[in-house]
């Protein structure tokens, strides 16, 4: 039996189930987003962070050249940080070839929460048919994480969810793959949805804030589906981008094998 | 602002969010059902306990003649119970002026969670418009809250969420009303499959689940909206049937205050 599942919170998440599992975290609005611009803008990691400190502590003991440091809280950039958390931010000519320390509220923790799953994948509208090729290829159970908003259910992380499962419940099936309960909801809201997505943002309690203080543009550059085609993926405490074909991802498999 | 709220599983629940709050604790499959089945039929309260232990010591401690003891573990009556958790049980035959010591595997901590809540009431299809107009007689801040399944999100309990928050849409608007994004999300689900019910309880994980085990009729009898009349209030540990009516609630009104 495969099973597919969506966690609507990573409260929803047990240690047990991850340890098989490849977990898609999505925290559409916005560090998954932010995190795919950075790498498909050649950014050379990102590195989740919990707090701002440790952004700063863990840079002057890396000691890495020209890194950057990204985040914010209420939606706003950390003080002294160098970008935010809004994906445009993240273009090249600021980006290419650097590490960046990240931290942000819901997205973060919701990664650092699941370091012992067997993958983590980050994803979002923006590299949807990416990590749906990576999932197909790797058959194993699937776990597809909301990071939600401050421990809610959040309405755009859970589209997305959705978004996934649509694409899934599409090419497998039969009798020994199961999708839980939260994935039949959140695909029907997708496919109900799928033409309306910025909408579904200005709709949600995230989004409205967004709004509020000044980033109503992020919400359409995070409903963009397949801007991007990088992979972003988690290994010992830095993801890095795969930029999507079968060669790279060979690649990745003995790296991490 | 008056904030209405559905929360997807008890994990999403703080403390604070309840203080002031009406929660109407919903377990479709089949706590909830259960226990409006049984104060609708005449028993006298349901009395939520944890452990099947509990429900004996406080039997005999409160030495109340004519109590019977009701639940299950796993979908199947608890051994040496007098009853499952299947609705049609509880009939008027054999539960009306009785105590009923309840412990069920979803629903009970449900309700247990949030015994500190303003109201904590009992919700379900089968008695969805009296909870809408106890509601809307209140008017104070409403959280939904789903029992789920093991801790996780539960498709028939968010579609019967949603069908008590496209009630209060219908009715409660305006800019000091707002909406959270799971009521949003419930909602729409609750729009698309209001007249698939029955549909919804089999595809959910916990219909299938019941159906292998020989319980698949108590599907339809949850899915039947207003079959019953009845509010369950749970009050000092013991929750009681009201029939809905202005008098009935005046009444409760002052018993509470």
């Amino acid at each position: 039996m495969m099973n597919i599942s969506v966690c609507t919170t990573p409260a929803e998440i047990t240690d047990d189930d991850i340890r098989n599992c490849i977990v898609v975290v999505i925290d559409v609005l916005r560090s998954s987003s932010t995190i795919i611009a950075a790498l498909a803008n050649g950014a050379r990691e990102v590195i989740p962070v919990s707090t701002p400190a440790e952004a700063g502590e863990l840079a002057s003991r890396l000691d890495i050249t020209g890194s950057l440091m990204g985040g914010e809280r209420e939606g706003r950039q950390i003080e002294g940080f160098d970008l935010g958390n809004s994906p445009p931010q993240y273009a090249e000519d600021i980006v290419a070839g650097k590490t960046v320390f990240f931290s942000s509220s819901n997205g973060t923790p919701a990664i650092l929460r699941v370091k012992n799953a067997n993958r983590v994948i980050i994803g979002g509208f923006n590299n949807l048919s990416t990590v749906l090729e990576y999932l197909l290829q790797q058959r194993k159970e699937i776990i597809i994480l909301c990071s939600g908003r401050s421990g809610r259910f959040s309405l755009e992380d859970f589209v997305c969810a959705g978004s996934m499962i649509a694409g899934l419940m599409g090419r497998l099936k039969g009798p020994d793959v199961s999708f839980n309960d939260a994935a039949t909801a959140a695909a029907e809201l997708y496919r109900r949805n799928m033409n309306l997505l910025v909408d579904v943002m200005r709709r949600s309690e995230h989004g409205k804030r967004l709004m509020e203080i000044g980033f109503g543009k992020d919400l359409s550059y995070c409903a963009q589906i397949d801007s991007h085609n990088v992979l972003p993926l988690y290994v010992e405490g830095k993801i890095r981008g795969l930029k999507q074909d079968a060669g790279a991802l060979a690649e990745t498999e003995t790296a991490t094998a």
